[in-house]
């Protein structure tokens, strides 16, 4: 069972997913700012993760608070949120995370809490996100699980599986996990994932973990082999979707969902309703992160594009919604019109 | 200017492009073995490099025979042409090299000249079919380039380039250099090509040596970027092109294409005659190549996925005629329907 990151009375613990598949090293975080920058340097990653994980930091900034008015905690809060707020601008669940942290303290400061019992209030309600996150998944699982067929093959893009998330199922890989619980035998295709590799390095390992049948291919090939029918449907995770529906996902998603499109595969994506933006109408207002040109010319220290070379490295891009044969989500399955299938699952 | 492979009195000369674009080293191929082994692990690749190179090794095995009678040097020669065919089975270049310097053996042989005339005609043949491929490639370069307008991008993948030809032009990379020396300003994005990244390897490298602006992107980057409006054409290579226009290409190059058709960018086929199999009717009849695991598993001694790892590592796929634009051969620009097309220009 694969939980990437804890509460510790310490610290954050963490696992340093950057050196998978290699080495298994987990992290102590003592501070908001080493939360923070593990964020950013994707010591953690995938959207519900990043929510997760900024929970934590923000809970760890309040316990290390150390002055005693309500007040200069809320001072301090606000700034450790928006060091929190600048690691990743994609993933939708950080500002989530944060938005719901920050509701937290000032109920309880309405309340007329003290500094000690608002810190208490601050790390259980991280603690709760975290579980909620968890059950979250367990609900993604079940009905995404019901969408897979018997003796099939699903292709997924990056790593949207636990390591991804809260832990335990993950989104896109807890869709197959739920389908393998319902007693099918599902069998999965994972790309690489260029340039950071989390389909090589963190889904092919994690599924490695829990014996779930996994092959690698490069990004590249997704098209030959649908073109061979040996895909039957496609699940990915992502990092925001908007009001419509338009899901910003890794680089890479959308070539997947046209070429599932063309082949007649359905293509599921999995997310819990923190990953959905109602006040992104469109993917077009969704910020694409653009990361280090080292993570295409390098693997590693070892050097494979020649020196001064220009590259783009967009961390992201945006699959319309006409090519997204439905939302899972824990509150059920959502499908076109978007606009009016998500915006009702908050309703409930 | 590039020239990849050379023939020198003494060996085949080529530039190991396995290194490139750390190291620039060049071999010499001292026996017909040699030069097979070389095609075999990719020391020269892409399919018109391909056929010269089978042409020098075979006319070095010739040069090598120790025998005096022409039916021995015959013998000699179905074995060396048996080695060198079982080196790379989808570049058709191969097999048209190995049909044609037979067809120069029977023709000499039947003039009754002797073991060493027989010997120098096949040295001069191998030498010719270098020169007429750069030849062909200077025409390729010339109708390709008319079809690109000015100020525009063009996004390759893999390497069809001097690197991958005779030299000097390339084939993809002709077509740029011929918009270039018409005048036109041509910018170029190249996909990096995993597994074996000869985007980011070789033609960013060959570009760089000629002043041609280029930017690598990874190759699941192209359709968001198509999706920005920043690519005016799509101009790729082939290994081999079946009857119908069906293009045999490296790995990717379907997903490419269907990105283009998607966002009505034109895509382009630019190759040979030599890589034209009438023989073969479609797509489905051209085999492709499967090569070892490593490549994917590994990025030099760097492990990237995890021990035990199942992978499927295809070399090529098939992007269906409808897909292609044109087809930019040294006799003009085919287009659909191909079938058509592609016989009148062997009739000319």
């Amino acid at each position: 069972m694969i939980i990437p990151v804890e509460w510790t009375d310490e610290a954050v613990k963490m696992l340093d997913q950057r050196l998978l598949p290699m080495e298994e090293k987990w992290l102590m975080l003592k501070s908001y700012t080493e939360v923070a920058d593990a964020i950013r340097d994707m010591v953690v990653r995938g959207a519900p993760a990043i929510g997760v994980s900024a929970a934590y930091g923000i809970a760890l900034g309040a316990k290390q608070f150390v002055g005693t008015s309500a007040a200069d905690l809320e001072d301090e809060l606000d700034y450790v949120c928006e060091v929190m707020g600048k690691t990743r601008p994609t993933a939708v669940n950080l500002f989530w995370a944060i938005d719901r942290m920050k509701r937290t303290f000032q109920q309880a400061k309405a309340e007329g809490k003290s500094v000690s019992e608002i810190k208490q209030i601050l790390i259980q309600d991280a603690k709760d996100i975290h579980e909620e996150d968890i059950e979250s998944q367990r609900l993604i699982a079940q009905f995404g699980g019901e969408l897979l067929k018997d003796d099939s093959t699903v292709l997924t893009h990056c790593n949207a599986g636990a390591l991804a998330t809260g832990g335990v199922w993950g989104t896109a890989l807890g869709v197959v996990r739920g389908a393998i619980n319902q007693g099918k035998k599902v069998s999965v295709i994972a790309d690489e994932t260029r340039p950071y590799l989390q389909g090589a390095r963190l889904t092919a390992w994690e599924l490695l973990q829990d014996d779930i049948p996994v092959t690698l291919i490069t990004d590249s090939m997704s098209g030959h082999i649908m073109n061979q029918g040996k895909i039957h449907a496609v699940v990915v995770g992502s990092d925001r979707i908007a009001a419509n529906g338009d899901v910003a996902n890794k680089i890479g998603t959308y070539m997947v969902a046209v070429m599932a499109k063309r082949h007649n595969i359905p293509f599921y994506v999995a997310a819990p309703l923190s990953t959905v933006d109602l006040n992104c109408p469109t993917g077009e207002q969704i910020p694409i992160e653009e990361r280090n040109i080292r993570e295409i010319t390098h693997v590693q220290e070892i050097q494979i594009a020649p020196e001064g070379i220009a590259v783009s490295n967009y961390a992201f891009d945006v699959t319309p919604n006409d090519l997204v044969t439905a939302i899972i989500t824990e509150k059920g399955v959502a499908r076109a019109p978007y606009t009016k299938s998500l915006r009702r699952m908050f309703e409930e």
